[in-house]
């Protein structure tokens, strides 16, 4: 067994490995030359916080996706995808996916979503949009960078909880292929993806699909409830039974639900001081069980830390 | 629903989002400048290939964690971790696994493996090993290095079908944490690992753990039935209650078996013209559903293809 000191707890003999709650070391500032803040793991980190470093989920923006299993809490990012948001929220209110179902899960790729029979009809939303694969963004757009390169976009960072890419040349910013990711399944033609079929990561960041497709969220809470589905037997994951299809309950918005039916949510603000340090933990870990700093971090390795929130 | 033509599908509405198995696409050289040569796809690269683009599974170093849900086949990697892959297979042979189970899954992190209790004994199997976070690697190394720049370390490859980070500098290597890697669970110390509590990576890479603790090989087969356990309840997803808990029947080395009771597997060859187009494949997709090639690819991206060996 483990000989270091978490090895005494019967149940996490080797509980050390998942140090991301790491342990605050102070750092031993010299006074003859600037020395880095001490860094804080992200449950000391946490602990810090103070109200204004929190921001409440987007009610007219959160999606509930109610399985037999539970909710699966959705929040789309409007300024990334605003025509694919608006549709998503159309087909939603017209009650396009209550009844249809997960129909497809494919080992360290995506679930999927819709209507396995492509036989539900579309009232009032669109059944095309133009791709929002980039967005064009103005300078008020929220954007903050991570200091390290990204090998997939001239530039990575967060907006207002997102994981996002930017290009400053062509001021386009695209929401990322990060786990937990939620975008809008298509075909080969790029307006062929209206937010009827949608889909999440759950696995390794399949990040060059980034700007070939259009992202519209990211999922808060329950992805626990689609990374566990079992794997579809056909090719690509896909559910070959309808037995196999895991129901959909409803998906309704946050917003049209009394509030004692709302999950009350709230997400680490990403443009703060506390975040920035978070972010620096990362990059170099200095904790008790972590011998080797990266020295580097990248957008799809950094926790979007979600809690209820306070009453 | 989508307009593309995979809408025809029933099941497959939006089937073209995994386009990962790229349709062959014949580029238009021109006679005036040096063009690349087409780029396949998986599929039509998988199809091409000869016998001498593959190897079989080393039987030696390959391990069957048999579960109640079927068999987990994992592949050690003795050239990067010699003395924790011997101590792994000295546990196996003294049937130290065996009636033990799974005692952690932490959603997007790992799933973890070994005696929850803390009671079963250790025969002859070493109880402490030097760590080998990473391993001095001669000239012969086999190392076929990928052309894109790494965050996380100076260089990244593949070596014999694993994924490996290497400093040439230094002459060390060490296999990384993708999707997949199975590695050995540690306290604080460094040398607190021996291979009786083991682990396996069900997420986005944790690439910072890289050179931080000792990875000793690969899931090949079964991968799905490590990644769809309901994650724990407890703090880092530790199952509270032994009933949550999941129960190994055996783990054995593969060449102790019968042949009859082996799994048949090959792995594609990393060191192949072969594998060299999937690589280029995956850094820029030339198919009917990609719009935006990425120019880059990372060492977790690459597919490493593991199929039933010819009778």
């Amino acid at each position: 067994m483990d000989t270091g000191p978490v090895s005494r707890s019967p149940r996490q003999p080797a509980a050390a490995l998942l140090l991301v709650v790491a342990v605050a070391l102070a750092s031993a500032a010299r006074s003859d030359e600037p020395s880095p803040p001490p860094t804080r793991g992200l449950a000391a980190l946490v602990a810090a916080s103070s109200p204004a470093d929190w921001r409440p989920l987007d009610d007219e923006n959160t999606l509930y996706l109610d399985l037999a299993s539970g909710r699966v809490v959705i929040e789309l990012a409007p300024l990334l995808a605003p025509l694919h948001v608006a549709n998503i929220k159309a087909l939603v209110r017209e009650g396009y996916f209550d009844g249809l179902a997960i129909y497809r899960a494919q080992d360290n790729w995506v679930v999927q979503w819709g209507d396995p029979d492509e036989q539900r009809q579309v009232r009032d939303a669109k059944t095309s949009l133009s791709p929002e694969f980039t967005v064009e963004v103005d300078a008020d757009f929220p954007f903050r960078p991570l200091p390290d390169r990204d090998g997939y976009a001239p530039q990575v960072g967060f907006s207002n909880g997102f994981p996002v890419g930017m290009d400053p040349a062509t001021h386009r910013a695209w929401l990322t292929h990060c786990y937990a990711a939620v975008g809008v399944a298509r075909g080969n033609e790029p307006d062929s993806g209206s937010g009827t079929d949608l889909y999440a990561v759950i696995g390794h960041a399949p990040r060059h699909l980034d700007r070939n497709i259009t992202l519209v969220g990211r999922v808060m809470q329950g992805m626990e409830l689609l990374s566990t589905l079992p794997r579809g037997p056909a090719p690509m994951g896909f559910y070959e039974q309808s037995k196999q299809q895991v129901p959909i309950r409803s998906v309704r918005i946050a917003s049209d639900l009394p509030a004692a039916e709302r999950s009350q949510l709230e997400v680490m603000r990403t443009d703060t001081a506390l975040f920035a340090e978070l972010v620096e933990s990362r990059r170099n870990r200095l904790d008790d069980w972590s011998r080797v700093p990266a020295g580097y971090t990248e957008v799809c390795n950094i926790p979007i830390v979600v809690r209820p929130r306070a009453p």
